[in-house]
């Protein structure tokens, strides 16, 4: 009756819930939400689209999509109580993803086994709205700035990049940023998403849960890659050290971070897209960084199919995360969060789905130490 | 290869990981720490001595113990930048649990799998011994008192008395605390503990793994009982209106709060320790509510047999950790807070453990909407 540790290590390839939400297919190299490719939601549709599409499980008709704007453009600002907290949080001396952590762990909800469908809804809206100004304000209050108050006349990534930087952003830039939000909000079952549906299935609040995949998110393993993908750039720092450089990661038995992928057998569609963006961005505004980031790409994806044959290595999606977000002036410590700001919706929908199953998962674990018998001694 | 969803609902008997840290035997109504009863640890060990236990697999020598407990009362003041933070935090009218999450959130610490063991364990024993500390002030804040700094000169338990009431504990109400306080730190693998290993799986740190499993332990599912198991008191008022409330509940369709277990099929060796240190308080300085709360007990389960026969309902350990608590002074906003006082040190101990294997738990969920393929529409 019961597996052994052995059989399941990590619980690979377990199927531990099913999910209506979306799936990675990896030897094809796509992924979708809903059964919609997810490419091609963002090259046609807002970011708010898809967020709806997350909440209600389909695409909105173009009232409700208005309307859906609205609404969570209108739940941008946190509730004054936390807002009083943030230069306090700031002061902690806290990395901003902790302090977004510390601030929600703060804000009330329901406990969502015993709320109605659109309670647990209302709770993860709010709980996504806020996220980016949070993490903005908190982002401001370490440099020692003023945090910008969220304007609900822009869209959620012009209004993320104004608030960060105090400058409304071109239309390319913002919607470079916005693409790329839309590819971040889910992918796959990730390890944060399953720590979200663990504390949901436990009957925890959509804070509760969001708060425990914000520290997943945070482990090495996870998130915070685009920022070490570009630190691959600086390093490598001019075209002609790109293969002695390469040469001697490699042999050092090092990888090179921001190529290859767990999952993809092939090049991972977000980073195909994400150059596209980038090359995009490069011919309204030609870049050197930008340039410079295609030669790497381009040199170590040949240096490592002749080092690590058959590996098939390509630039991941961080890689070209790091250089989008470089290029519409996100800094790096604020690239982490980006993501955030996506994924967001994608761990409140994982977790709401998860209490709709109002079941707990408790899997075991097998004791493998000296059995009891023995005086305390 | 793939196991599907309805073979594995919630995990059951599933076994994720192996562990050194201990067991549940559900036939026998026992539970161990590392290979020794709890309930002998709890009648014959101090607090201190099986926070040992857990941190480094054994029990200390004796000159172990003094300096282990001196090492951690010297932990217990957070940092000042976060004791700044708490009256900010408890302004924000969230619960004590929710503001503890908040200010652990913001305590530095080092990514596990990058850290060496002895950091890990120094990392560990800070957020363990700082928790109670954190709870004490955001419940006195609540209320409007100043915290009560800790005193490194008393025991955990009774500091922790201490800390909530500014009175310091007579000998026999701070050994019923630590008694409860040790069979508090683990029990098997539940779902909190499961989220903390998920956390450090991925290669989060500690006070990542501890905030999943603080939002977990806020479930309804999970943590929060003790209270509810005494508001049955309440709600029943007198002995002769036990009865008639009984079967009203049952014919309600409704569980009784504070009986029954969903491993034991024998009564819980908790309930069993908890009620004999009920009764050794009663004996030190009688009390009406003990007499009613044994008598209620008694009645429930004879009136459970009848009701619900051979499904062995029992007394559980929240009843009886909830007739302890508030026998010892605690006023029940801190039951759920008193038993995390332990459970962070059976959280802290997974999450370290699961650190050393270096390997992400990662399983599936299965797609079962429609297949992509559709345009966006």
């Amino acid at each position: 009756m019961t597996l052994q540790t052995a059989e399941r290590p990590g619980l690979k390839d377990v199927a531990v819930t099913s999910t209506l939400i979306g799936d990675v297919n990896g030897a094809e190299g796509s992924f979708h939400y809903r059964g919609i490719d997810a490419i091609a939601l963002a090259t046609s549709r807002s970011f708010e689209d898809v967020w709806f599409l997350f909440v209600e499980g389909r695409l909105p008709q173009p009232d409700e999509s208005a309307t859906f704007a609205a609404r969570t453009a209108a739940l941008r600002m946190p509730p004054p109580e936390i807002h009083e907290v943030l230069p306090g949080i700031a002061r902690s001396g806290c990395t901003v993803p902790a302090g977004l952590r510390a601030a929600l762990s703060m804000l009330p909800a329901q406990p969502m086994w015993d709320a109605p469908t659109a309670s647990r809804k209302a709770d993860s809206l709010r709980v996504s709205a806020m996220t980016p100004t949070i993490l903005a304000a908190l982002h401001r209050l370490r440099l020692g700035l003023d945090p910008i108050s969220p304007r609900a006349d822009l869209s959620m990534s012009a209004n993320w990049l104004y608030m960060i930087t105090g400058q409304e952003p071109s239309k390319s830039v913002s919607l470079a940023a916005e693409q790329g939000f839309i590819m971040a909000i889910e992918h796959g079952f990730n390890a944060s998403t399953f720590t979200a549906r663990i504390a949901a299935s436990a009957g925890a609040d959509i804070v509760s849960a969001v708060v425990a995949a914000i520290g997943t998110f945070s482990g090495p393993l996870h998130g915070g890659a685009p920022g070490r993908a570009l630190e691959v750039l600086d390093l490598i720092g001019t075209a002609d050290n790109i293969e002695p450089w390469v040469r001697d990661c490699i042999a050092r038995g090092e990888r090179v971070m921001g190529f290859g992928h767990a999952v993809y057998q092939t090049t991972d569609p977000r980073a195909r897209m994400l150059k596209a963006i980038a090359l995009e961005l490069h011919e309204q505004r030609p870049s050197e960084f930008i340039d410079f980031a295609i030669t790497v790409e381009q040199r170590v994806t040949e240096l490592l199919a002749e080092l690590k044959p058959g590996r098939g290595l390509h630039a991941n999606a961080e890689f070209y995360a790091g250089v989008v977000m470089e290029q519409c002036g996100v800094p790096r410590e604020m690239f982490t969060p980006s993501s955030m700001c996506g994924r967001v919706i994608g761990w409140c929908a994982n977790a709401v789905e998860q209490s709709e199953d109002r079941k707990i998962i408790r899997p075991i674990a097998r004791y493998v130490g000296p059995m009891p018998g023995k005086p305390a001694s």
